[in-house]
């Protein structure tokens, strides 16, 4: 069965372009994903950074296609991530709470769920055309060995399952483990150093190496390959190496980001020394906006886009994203297809000439006319936070539903999700129901949702009519999956990963105490 | 004498880069200025504006130098024009008015002032080697007889000498008058037709055709000229020529800026098809932010920066700005130097060989080290807002002495130059003083003004220190010049501009009763 969502793009896309043709084949490129944490749409001088200091991203996108109007799944990392992977909304992956209601949840250490093994995932899929996986860097799809990469189909993994927060005394919280493939190697702040006054860290370094001998072990054995590069530099605590730490005009945050720059140029450089660019697709996206609450040493930006991180307004969901391979994605071209961080799953298949799953509801879109032939394909977005669909875009227009930025409470405290920025009755602190007449944006004309569509005008019923449908839909034929978010225990933190006990570097769990973990957000 | 600022670029220089060269010569080259009307930062591609709907300025870009931090010297059109006229910030060349603290003042139909006779227009100066100049488009530097452009130093003129608000009855109010040279050639809403309902006019057509025919009869003459090209078609009302008229996907402001990125891509190909691309200057910019009080329809973007037009926050005083001398300037060049409108004065002196007048403080920075060699020079910007200096700039440093976006009473009449944003003790709606602990933002790291740098930092202090050495040098040498914008009068309005009688088109003035024009902003 394939989702409605794709049933409905399949009937606009019949109307206004040629329909994607059916098993044509590409071979089986190597694919390269290149995920960042919580960089924002504004923070690449292709999409209007003042300091203009990503050279590489601009000069990718010039050689391949940059795309304006792409979406993450969530304005959070983890059901982002799981969204990217399953080619499934969280909602239906089970990356959410039930909690409370539109709740953004994630994984630290004391969750105790993760992503489900009934939950099929891209490498999984690729296994089918002989790809070996890696995951570099930031997994976020749950820390218990279950969890873990290599139990989900990526054959490889260096990096860390959880956000690189701490230092922690190892008595109350372990430190963050890094993993080589299914062992640790050791754990942020100790072995692998992150410097929280200084911002150093060599951890990019760490990953790009790590990349680039995977390209070349792939090239060598002339296998084809996914590469899920996953760098956390710009996710606070933000570093850098030591040789990019005050290169930026903008502080920290853009040492961080001139660091990846370096890196992705070096990663495509890298593809050409060896031959492989003209078959190797690599995509460049973020998980969410720019964390805008934690200020411009240790945030990015989200350009003219309204609030963060963590909301269901543009700047929390709308991303930077860029695809290349040459020969194949014309140089040069701009494309405004709404698309998502879901769509990445089954495009990448339908480049391996893999069919997508036919047991369960897809989200996922297959961009390749977009990519090859720069087609519109009529579909929309859902802009989920935890349970709720707090809005939805269809065109240049999108429908809040539900609106909210955070509680009175966390506000009070400093927490601010959209910081110099108020829309009266949009960044609302207390969660606004409008599903009787929602607000509706042009965002084309008003990408920053500042200018509410008149609700007595025509352009106002037209959309909502257009937008109602869609949503009537999503809605009816939705089954949502079951929540893997919602319990904390301290007993599942990560006090003895596998491999622990050869480094001494394991720690004894405190008795099992679950209890409904508080999402604040 | 030269002015203060350009005093302490040369201290500055001398430690950083080179100095300009003295005496180096460019030849006579031709010299466009393109200046746009309430044109945002962020309303091209090439600054982020999501839709990417201006290729030629893209391109522009491409073959130029962009540059990041360009400013006006006012945040509102006729002060600003007179700048880039003089040389001269508005406080020293009259443009401002004394009748209120801190007001925006500019030449409506009942402006008894403008441009003073003491003050030395640009295409004055460039007479000395022979250039011929023409100004197409709107004026705004007084309509009353002796002070229309060829009283001024231009040699030709097709436009109008205000803005093209309207219809007006004649009877209480004249249509403004269009002007061939010196005499009005018909009225906009009569003989120029601006329909307020569909948005048609066909004005920027006609201001292309006048600037390539100029261009071509110079190009046919053999001598060097200055095309002030000054096409108002972003301004509201908002207009586009019937062929562009819903082109954009983001309504009818986008169609006029399609309309003139058209034009300009077609003004530059006739350089290249004429043979004098490596012989023409052409410095593209805007006269002030976005008017974006004005809604989404009529008024464009700020990109990440903070309010728009009538505010000395960023928004209403970051302008596009792209130089382009193909052979001269390095083409795909980004400059971050601090620049402004009135720089354009003396570095299109310098192109021509010409040296600055002798006898007045200019504020004007010989930008030509910075296009051709990409030099970065240490010097300021002062953001006033009539009589007052609002805020500085030093390096990446701004400091607000003064906030202020409007008065409670306009506030609460509708009027917002700040939709959507509101930064605490900044975006203030009483004239709040700070002179004694300034609001100090680094505007790399944070180019929204978001985020205030905490006051008892060491960052802070040293900004501070460094920014309070700029503003006494400023202040204690500052000759304002005698303010020219506090009279208005019915009486003056365009009743019956010169040639008139030959169309039948003068209307009796009423009896003159002046009074001191009323400037709520």
């Amino acid at each position: 069965m394939i989702s409605c969502f794709v049933q409905i793009s399949i009937v606009f896309c019949c109307l206004i372009c040629p329909c994607p043709a059916k098993n044509r084949s590409y071979g089986t490129p190597n694919i390269i994903i290149m995920l960042m944490d919580d960089m924002g749409w504004g923070d690449l001088g292709v999409f209007g950074q003042p300091s203009k200091e990503t050279p590489n991203l601009d000069a990718m996108a010039a050689q391949g296609m940059l795309l304006t109007d792409f979406y993450t799944a969530n304005p959070l990392c983890s059901p982002s991530r799981a969204a990217l992977l399953t080619g499934r909304l969280p909602i239906r992956n089970g990356f959410y709470t039930t909690n409370a209601h539109a709740r953004n949840a994630y994984t630290p250490q004391e969750m105790v769920g993760g992503i489900s093994k009934e939950e099929i995932l891209l490498p999984q899929m690729l296994k089918k055309k002989g790809y070996v996986s890696k995951i570099v860097g930031k997994w976020h799809l749950g820390h218990r060995p279950q969890y873990l990469p290599l139990e989900h189909g990526f054959d490889e993994w260096f990096g860390a399952p959880n956000c690189h927060f701490g230092p922690y005394n190892s008595s109350s919280r372990p430190n963050i483990p890094v993993y080589n493939n299914s062992e640790m190697v050791g754990r942020y702040y100790e072995e692998f150093v992150i410097n929280k006054k200084t911002g150093e860290s060599n951890l990019t370094q760490l990953y790009l190496e790590e990349g680039l001998d995977f390209i070349h072990r792939q090239a060598l054995a002339q296998q084809p390959f996914l590469l899920y590069w996953a760098p956390d530099a710009t996710h606070s605590p933000v570093y850098a190496s030591k040789r990019f730490l005050g290169k930026s005009q903008r502080g920290r945050y853009g040492d961080a980001v001139i660091e990846l720059d370096d890196a992705i140029g070096q990663i495509l450089a890298w593809l050409r020394n060896l031959g492989l660019d003209n078959n190797t697709f690599v995509f460049f996206t973020s998980d969410n906006g720019a964390a805008v609450m934690s200020g411009p040493e240790e945030s990015g930006s989200n350009g003219p886009f309204l609030c963060g991180k963590e909301t269901t307004f543009e700047g929390g969901m709308r991303e930077p994203a860029i695809a290349w391979w040459p020969g194949h994605i014309p140089a040069g071209t701009v494309s405004h297809q709404l698309a998502s961080v879901v769509d990445v799953f089954t495009t990448s298949l339908t480049l391996a000439g893999i069919s997508t799953p036919d047991d369960r509801s897809l989200d996922s879109l297959d961009l390749t006319p977009v990519l090859l032939n720069n087609s519109l394909i009529n579909r929309p977005i859902f802009y989920y936070r935890g349970n709720e669909m707090m809005a939805v875009r269809v065109g240049p227009y999108k429908a809040h539903y539900w609106t909210w930025s955070n509680s009175w409470e966390e506000f009070n405290k400093g927490i601010n999700f959209c910081p110099g920025q108020e829309v009266a009755g949009v960044t609302t602190h207390i969660q606004k129901e409008h599903s009787m007449q929602p607000i509706i944006f042009h965002l084309v004309r008003d990408p920053g949702e500042k200018y509410p569509i008149n609700v007595v005008t025509k352009e106002y019923r037209d959309a909502l009519s257009r937008i109602s449908q869609v949503v009537e839909l999503h809605k009816n034929t939705l089954v949502p999956g079951l929540p893997q978010l919602n319990m904390c225990d301290m007993a599942v933190m990560n006090w003895a990963p596998a491999g622990c006990e050869k480094l001494g570097k394991c720690f004894k769990a405190p008795k099992s105490q679950p209890w409904k973990c508080d999402w604040p957000h």
